[in-house]
């Protein structure tokens, strides 16, 4: 058995299952540990790290998927032979070239979703996009008929983006309070890109980014990457609780706030105008710049949400991040970011380092659909849609889980936010949902420490598989919270 | 006058002028040098810090572009207000976040290029991007009729990108010896972001880049900001002398080559058979991946350049990038990489890290185009407009310059690459040519150090306006070698 003396440290701002990864492969390939070692069991490993056992599930699947150990049923985990077996020699080490590249891969979790929401035979209360049901293709042919009449040319487009898109969001977000003149207006290809140009432009390595916890943006590992840490402040009913900032912001470090005040991904919390108008104050004060995630706005189902942060904003502190893909089309990739001249500039030149700006064809096709109106239109409709499945999934879930978890009803958006009451653990429950064709995203991938939560979509599936989904669902989770008290 | 008492390190990965700018920055934010105080000549800066002037123009235009330093024509240089005057003291201090996030801003003249292209009164000899006349409007409008009566829904795609185009894709790249299954190919939105994805994906900080010296690469930033290097290897008449590399090689550094064998940018140069051969067996040989750029490869003039590196490559060495930027539209934001599926895997992870993925729409567009016919249609059409003004160019070359530069005939793609006899300063040469409204790329944006080069564009600007810029070109260089004389 390999002897472990070592243990990862929490104030890095590596997470916790990377350093773990890092120090297994250094002690693989100094020899130490040889080929065909035996890894203790899970629990084992959690003890001497020192650590939840989630994160020893993380760092374990992260070197399985790199060949690095190979678990069987019986005969536990072993050290196998690090290199692609399809290699010949003769072939560069692109193993190692992959190990060594500065991205740190998706986690397992989600990669593994990504990959099965393209398998048909799953009902899919993981996807975060409107259902194929609701997509508007007769308005669509009617745009793509409008524009194919009077295209010119499809060149590249100004370092911001097409200057008829951004005349038109500019004219769309003033509806919302935002006078945004074309030249702080950059054109992207959806809020994750917005996110990731932020970071690559205006943060550095060691620099903090405030976030609600849970948050979306916990999924990602783009922050990461670049040696930024996340800081996850709590919510209430509110929204994120700002006035926590001030005790967590640590001296001459460079900070950032992430919000999603609207339909918040994962928990459809609103943010009420009290604690938004709090918000920017404590942010003025501190001179902490806002990142404004505002893709759920549209999508309010029993009541228009509060005016944005950026409407209250007279001193150019928030960056404000749109996009169309959860009203009308992910596919289509067009967000937009707004904010102070001189940050706009320098974003648009990344992104144009970056590639050349946005698929000019997409942008005049999102254009048009905000001018023609088709836009609002297709809005008033997708709200009615998305009214009826909430209503349906509420239904389903008082059917089926009213004595087994507990949630809020969402006002609006895609999501609701279920926490199971009896503790179960969650990577058995998602692995076990997969298993009989229920896609879904656990809790712990919003958050940095583990939880009892389960994110459920009401936008994708469809009428029938929502309740059939959540009946299934139900039953997994009844019948592991039984094992659990045997 | 400042006191200067220290070198860039010429060892380092920093590129020099960064350097030199970031000791600026100390100095200053130090106090060691006040507001107000001047700056010595070009001339002496270049002699204090053992650089090209070149170098020291672009640490000043980057210190300019900053609003730290402030350039009067008699009155010389001066330290100036930091800040950007238009903030208020509630605003956070962007300016700081601005300079301390981790990209490196865009080359200078580049910058000024990607903005001043957008200005109709120039004659644009820079675009490397075929003219808006050449645009195939009607057929575009047949491919997005044929879209919008079968259109479903856009929604994400798988994370490789939509299948329908891989396959297409997959069809089209037999046709040029190359066996691609759809697992091994992703989508990606142009050749720039296949080229940021495999950096940021494969690569490390410190790890060495060789390209052809002149490279488009050089005029990308991207690496660079990574931590890279880039190490250029001469070019011949049969393109990238690959012997060399050997020579380059530094001991246990990662390392991956970057070539565009076709037409290449920005010297036109076609790789011969022979090379192709010889550069695959010595990458073989030092285990140096492969990156073929091979964007230009359809538009051959007078004959079909020989297969790809790709289709030569029988274990893996070799990255193929490819797009419909150059032949198609640029807008479309459209193009590929072929490689071993691990690494596809994990670049397509790190893309959908990024942007979930490039434009549904697009890629649909893309794959109707091929799927009809009708781009290879479009392919024929453009080789013979491209001969066109291929030949107009070179008259009118043979006309205005044939005692002030040199110039090999191109025999395909965008660029002919000039060389001016007499030695003058490009810099000027480029300011002065905005002046006259003529826009073209000087050479050293191509290269690590200066040149005597300009890259002529005959892609992009009507023929009157490619005689009309080539006319005044000459004029100007005339005058400028002149001035040099007197």
């Amino acid at each position: 058995m390999i002897h472990i003396d070592w243990k990862p440290s929490k104030e890095s701002s590596k997470p916790l299952y990377i350093q773990i990864v890092e120090y297994f492969k250094e002690k693989i390939n100094r020899g130490d540990w040889p080929v065909g070692s035996e890894i203790p069991t899970q629990r084992a490993l959690a003890r001497m790290f020192e650590v939840n056992r989630s994160t020893i599930v993380s760092a374990l699947d992260e070197l399985k998927a790199e060949g690095i150990l190979e678990g069987k049923r019986k005969a536990g985990t072993k050290i196998i032979n690090h290199s692609f077996p399809s290699l010949t020699h003769v072939q560069p080490n692109w193993q190692s070239y992959i190990e060594e590249g500065i991205h740190i891969p998706n986690l397992k979790t989600i990669k593994q979703i990504n990959e099965l929401e393209f398998n048909n035979h799953f009902i899919r209360l993981s996807t975060g996009e409107a259902s194929p049901e609701l997509f508007p293709a007769e308005k669509m042919a009617i745009v793509l008929r409008e524009i194919s009449k009077s295209m010119k040319n499809l060149g590249y487009e100004e370092p911001k983006g097409m200057v008829y898109l951004r005349e038109q969001i500019s004219n769309y977000l003033k509806l919302h309070g935002i006078n945004a003149s074309l030249s702080s207006i950059l054109i992207v290809s959806g809020a994750l890109q917005a996110i990731q140009l932020i970071a690559m432009g205006l943060l550095q390595p060691g620099s903090t980014v405030f976030l609600e916890k849970p948050s979306y943006l916990y999924s990602l590992q783009i922050l990461q990457s670049m040696g930024m840490r996340r800081g996850g402040i709590p919510m209430d009913e509110e929204g994120i609780i700002g006035r926590l900032i001030k005790k967590y912001k640590r001296k001459n470090k460079s900070s950032i706030l992430y919000t999603i005040p609207n339909f918040q991904n994962p928990t459809a919390t609103v943010m009420s105008q009290n604690r938004r108008k709090e918000l920017i104050k404590i942010c003025q004060q501190e001179k902490i710049p806002i990142i404004e995630d505002d893709v759920y706005r549209e999508l309010w189902i029993d009541n228009p949400p509060p005016t944005p942060l950026k409407s209250l904003d007279t001193n150019g502190l928030v960056l404000y991040v749109g996009s169309i893909s959860k009203t009308l089309s992910p596919g289509l990739r067009i967000g937009w970011i707004v904010g102070p001249e001189p940050v706009i500039n320098r974003l648009s030149d990344i992104k144009m380092q970056t590639d050349y700006g946005s698929s000019s064809l997409a942008q005049l096709t999102v254009g048009k659909w905000i001018e023609t109106g088709l836009y609002e239109e297709h809005l008033h409709y997708l709200r009615k849609q998305l009214a009826i499945r909430r209503n349906i999934t509420m239904d389903a879930l008082e059917k089926y889980f009213s004595d087994i978890a507990t949630w809020k009803i969402p006002s609006g958006g895609y999501y609701v936010w279920l926490s199971i009451k009896d503790p179960i653990s969650m990577y058995k429950l998602f692995d076990e949902a997969c298993k009989i064709g229920i896609l879904l995203y656990p809790g712990y991938i919003y958050d940095s420490s583990p939880n009892q939560y389960l994110r459920i979509s009401y936008s994708y599936a469809s009428v029938r598989h929502l309740q059939e989904g959540l009946y299934k669902l139900s039953k997994l989770i009844r019948k592991l919270i039984k094992s659990n008290h045997k």
